[in-house]
C-alpha cells in the first residue's frame, strides 16, 4: 500500500521538481495538491507533468487533508504559513517535510528578527531536526517533522562543516560567495527576474542581509561545536538552476590541499549524494541530480572550498524526498538516482 | 541650436535604446521624459544611463510639452495612447515619431478589428507615412508624423518587398516563421517572460493571430502593388534581442539563387542599414546595430529569405531616429553608426 | 541476470544521456565503453557520472566485446562507422541499437548521395526497422538491429505522419521549420558552437541541404503510404537542448482545429511518450524527458503542427532505450519515466 | 588628416570591438589588419562589420606596416608576441597600445615566472605606463607605448585602489571573487567554452594560479603605496560578456557605508568612465559601454566592493581607444560614448 502524500503550495518550481520525483517513487501516491488561489489541473500549471497527474489544485486545510487519508505532507508554503498549520497536521498524525525556513533555526527570536515576524510555533523549533541527512541522519530517521535546509546553506555547509569539525579552518571570518540560478527566486512575475533584466547579467544581492546567513551560522556551529560567523554574499546568475559556492576560510591546521581533499572524501565516503572531487566542480555536473560535488584548494593560508548543487533538487525537492525516505525507513536513495 | 525632444513612455526597453542613441546625437537635447506612474530619475529606471541624464519621468500632457519648448516627440506609449494625443501634439507644432501601431495601417477598420478598439484618430491613418526609409523615404522626409514599423514587419518586409515587386515570388501563401528575443515582449513583470519560464526554451505564440500580420500584408501590398497574403508565426527565443525571420515564398520567375541575391543586393545598394549578404545571417551579426542583414536561398521551387535585425534598434529605436533624421533633413545615419 | 551492455563512442552528449538512463535501468549492466582515442574513466569524461561508473573508455572491436560477454551494443559512432562493425556484432550474437544514420534509410543509393560515401552494408538497409516505436513498434519488437531515428525527424514525423495517413494534409510542399539546441551539434570543439558565437543568437543552417531531409521524406512516405516531399530548415537556437518543429502543410480535408487535435490525440492515446496537448508546446516542457508534446493549428488553409522533444532523449538516448526495451521484451517505459 | 592605424591579431573578440569603435572614430583610418594565418576579408571574419571595412587580414611585419604609413598600432597578439615586435615598431616611429600582458608588470622576473617564458624586451617594462587612465592618466598622455590593463584587474583595481590609498582597508588578505562572461576566454574552438559545456553552468577556474593575480597586486601596490596581497578567484559565467567583481577587504578606518561610497564618488567625480552608484551594479548596466559601475557595502568589519565592467570594452578595446586618445591628445571620450 502506498503512502498518501499531499503537496502544499504546488504551483512553484520546487513543487514541480517534487512532483516529478514523486511520480517515479514506487511507494508514493500523490492524492492532493493545494494552492490558495489556483484551481487548475496540475498539468495546466506545469505542462511538463501532462499525463502524469489528473488532480487539480485545491484550497485545503489540515482537516481536509486528513479526510483524504493523507499520510505525509510536503509543504512548499511561504514562511510562517507552514508553522501556522504544522501543529494541526502533526496532531492529525501526518508527517511533515517543510521546504521553508519555519523550522530550520533553533531560536525563535533569531527567526523573528531576520524574518521580521512572530513565529507561530516557537516551541517546536529546537526539537525539529535540520534535514541535511549527511550531517543529521539519525535525528531525521523516524521524525514527524523535518526542516528541509535552504539551498544556499546546503551548498555552504556540506564542505565547511567537516573542515570546521576537523579543526582545519577558523570559525570566524568565513567568506561565502555564492552564485545561484534564477529559479531560486521563485515562480512569481517580478521585475528582477524578468528575462531581459537578468539574462546576460550577473549581480550580487542581499549583501550582508540575506536570511540564509543565520541558518548557515547556526548549523555550522551545531555541526562543528564551534561558534561560527560568516559573511554571505549571494549572486543572481543567468542560468535556470544550480548554485556554486566559493567559500574562503582561514587555515588553522597544517595540511596540504591533497590531505584536505582526502579528509573530505573520507568524511563523505558512504554518502550517495555528496561527492568529493579533485577537479573544480561546475553546476552543470550536478543539475537535475540530488548530488553535491565539492572540492578544496589552499591559497595563501586560506582553504577555499568550491561546491555545487542543484538548488531545486539537493537544495529543495530532492533533499525533501531524501528526508521523507528516512522518515519512513525507506531506502534513502529511492526515486533520487 | 539643438532640437528639443521628449520621450513619451520612457520606462521600457525601446525607450532605453532610444535614450542611448539620443545621448550620442549631436543635434538633440532630451528635455522631457514621461510616464503615467513612474516619477523616478531616468538613471534609476535605467541604471545604464547613469551620468547621462539628470531628468526624471513626469506625467506630462501635450501642453506641458509645448511649454517646455519641445520640438519633437518620440512616443513609446501603448496602442491608441499615441493616437489620443497626436492630434494635439501636431497642432501645437511638434513632430511625432510613434513607436506603436496606431498609424501603421491605412484602414482604421482593419486596426479596430485586430486591436479590438476604436481608433481615436482614423482620418490621419491613410496620410501617415510608414517609417521604413528603405521603401518609403520620400514620404518620410519632411513629414510631421511618422509611424515607426513593427519589429517583425521590418524583418519580413525588407527581404520580401523587392522580391514581390520584381515578380520573383507569388504574393499568396507566403509563410513567415520568425524568432524573436524576449525584450520584444516588453518590460513588465509577466509569467511568460519570467526568466526560468522562457530561458532554455523556444515556443511559438500567437499562431495565426499576431497583430503584425495585417501590417506585413498591407505594407507588402503597398510596396509591391500586388495583394499579398501571409501566414505569420512568431516564436519566443531565449535571447535578449534580435529577430530572425525565415520566409518561404513560391518562386514565380526563373532565377538562380545567385541572381536573386544579386537582385536584392542591387535593390539595396545605397542603403546604409540594409545589407544583402551571401552567408546565412545570424541575429548576433546585427544586434546593437540599426542594420538588417538578409540573404536568399532557392529550394524546391521556393525562395527562402532569411533576415536578421535587432528588434529594439532597427525594429524600434534606431528606425525611429532614422525617421527623425529624415524629418529634420539631417544626415540619415546620424547617431546610428 | 542483467543484460550486459556496451556503449560505442561514449564521449559525446547522447552517450552521456544514455549512461544516465542506463544507470537507472534495473535490467542493464554497462560492461564496456569505447572510444578510439580517449582512455579516461567515464567520470573523468563526464563528471556528472562521478560514483556511478568505474570503467574507462577502451578501443574495443567486436571480438573484444564478445569476449566481455556483451549482449547488446548502443552505438554512438559517426556515420558509416556503425555499419562497418554491425555485421560482425550481429554475427557474434549481439543486439545493436544504432544512434547514427547508417540504417535509417531503405535505399543505399540515397544514403550514398546525401552522405557522400559508399555504404558498407547496403543489403541490411531495407530490412532494418526504423526505431520510432509510435509508428513501427511491431517491427522493432524482437529485432536484432534497430536504426534510432534522427532528432529532427522524430520531431517532424510524429505530428505529420498521422495527418498524412488520415488524409488531412497534402503530401507535397510541406515546410518544416525546426529550431534545435546546440547539443545537437555534438561535443567537439568548433567555431560555430563556441559559446560567444552562438549564445544570444539564432541562425538557420543547412538550408535545403540537411541530411535529415531524405529521412523525413522516406519515413513519412512509408508511414502514410503517400510519396511525401518536404522543405526542411533547421535553426541553431541558443539553448542546450530541445527541438521545436513548426511544420506547415496544406489542408486537404475539411476539419476544424479541434477535430484535428482530437484525431491526433486519439492516434496517440495509448502512447506513453507522445502527448497531444491543446496549448502551444515549449521545449522546456519536454527537456530531460523522453516525451514529444505536439499540437495543431489551422490558419488560412494550412495545418500548422508544433511539436517539441528533447533532442538528446526522445531524439537519441531515450528512444534508444525505448527500442532496447522492445527488443528484449521489457516494459517499454523502463528507466524512461 | 586621419591617424593611420593597424590592428595586429584582428580575428578575436577584442579586435572586433576595437574595429567597431574605430569605425566611429572621426580621427582614425584603419589601414591594415594582421593575422598569421587568416587572409580573409574583415567582414568575412566578423560578419557584423559588413560594409564597414574592405580590407583583408595579412601577415605583416613592422616594416610592412611602416611602408603602409601606419602611425599607431593596436596589438591583440598573444603574450610575448607584442614584445617581440614592439621595439621595432617604436623605432619606426609608431605608437603602440598593447592589449596583452607583455608590458603590464614592472618586473620581468615576475612576468617570466607567471607566464613561464623569457620576456623579449625586459628593459622597457618598468618604463611603460599601465593604461588605466583613472589612475595613471599623466603617464599615458603622450606615451609611445601603453600597456592596456587586463580585464579582471580593471574591475578589481578601480574600486580597491582608492580605498587602499585612503587607508580604509587593509592591504593584506584581500579576497577578490570575479565572475566573467565567456568571451574573456577568447575566440578559439575549445572544449571548455563549447556552448553546451559552459551554458547553464558556472564554475571557478585557475584558483590561486590566474595570471592576473600579480598584475592586480602590483598595480594596487603602486597606486596605493602599500604592499598589497590578494587572493583572486575567477569564475566562468554563462553570458557573453561582462565581469562582476566582488572583493572583500578588512576595514581599517572607521567609516560608514555611506561615507565610503561618498569617498569613492568624490575620488572619481570627474571621470567619464567610472561611476560610483548606490544600488548594487549589474554587468548588464555596463555591457557594450566603456564604463565601470561600482559601489561598496560594509559587513562585519569588511568592506565589500562590487564593480562591473564589459570585459571587451572597458576591459580591452574601449580602454585601448581611451589610451590612444590620450596618447594623441584627443578628447579622451572620442568614439567611446
Amino acid at each position: 500500500m502506498k503512502i498518501k502524500v499531499a503537496v502544499l503550495g504546488a504551483t512553484g518550481y520546487a513543487a514541480l521538481e517534487l512532483l516529478r520525483i514523486l511520480h517515479r517513487h514506487p511507494s508514493v501516491e500523490v492524492v492532493a495538491a493545494t494552492s490558495r488561489e489556483n484551481t487548475n489541473r496540475l498539468d495546466e500549471i506545469h505542462p511538463s507533468l501532462t499525463g502524469w497527474y489528473s488532480i487539480s489544485c485545491e484550497n485545503l486545510g489540515p482537516k481536509d487533508l486528513a479526510t483524504r487519508g493523507v499520510d505525509a505532507v510536503f509543504s512548499c508554503l511561504p514562511h510562517t504559513a507552514t508553522a501556522a498549520v504544522a501543529p494541526e497536521l502533526l496532531e492529525l498524525g501526518m508527517k511533515v517535510v517543510d521546504f521553508g525556513a519555519d523550522y530550520r533555526l533553533n531560536d525563535a527570536a533569531v527567526f523573528n528578527k531576520w524574518y521580521n515576524v512572530t513565529h507561530p510555533d516557537p516551541e517546536r523549533l529546537p526539537k525539529t531536526p535540520y534535514g541535511l541527512p549527511e550531517l543529521f541522519r539519525d535525528a531525521i530517521r523516524g521524525a514527524s517533522l523535518v526542516a528541509n535546509p535552504g539551498c544556499y546553506p546546503t551548498s555552504a555547509i556540506l564542505p565547511l562543516a567537516p573542515l570546521l569539525k576537523g579543526g582545519y579552518v577558523a570559525s570566524d571570518e568565513i567568506i561565502i560567495d555564492s552564485k545561484s540560478g534564477v529559479s531560486g527566486a521563485g515562480r512569481k512575475p517580478s521585475m528582477k527576474t524578468l528575462y531581459p533584466e537578468c539574462n546576460e547579467s550577473i549581480a550580487a544581492y542581499g549583501v550582508g542581509t540575506h536570511r540564509h546567513t543565520p541558518e548557515i551560522e547556526e548549523v555550522l556551529t551545531t555541526a562543528s561545536g564551534r561558534a561560527t560567523s560568516v559573511i554571505f554574499t549571494p549572486h543572481l546568475t543567468p542560468m535556470d538552476r544550480g548554485i556554486l559556492t566559493t567559500a574562503y576560510a582561514r587555515q588553522t591546521k597544517e595540511a596540504s590541499e591533497a590531505e584536505i581533499i582526502a579528509y573530505l572524501r573520507d568524511f563523505y565516503k558512504n554518502e550517495p549524494f555528496a561527492q568529493v572531487v579533485d577537479a573544480l566542480p561546475t553546476t552543470k555536473d550536478v543539475i537535475h541530480t540530488n548530488r553535491c560535488h565539492m572540492t578544496a584548494r589552499v591559497v595563501k593560508g586560506r582553504v577555499i572550498t568550491i561546491s555545487a548543487i542543484d538548488n531545486l533538487i539537493k537544495g529543495a525537492a530532492g533533499a525533501a524526498v531524501q528526508n521523507f525516505n528516512l522518515i519512513y525507513g525507506l531506502e534513502e536513495t529511492t526515486a533520487l538516482l
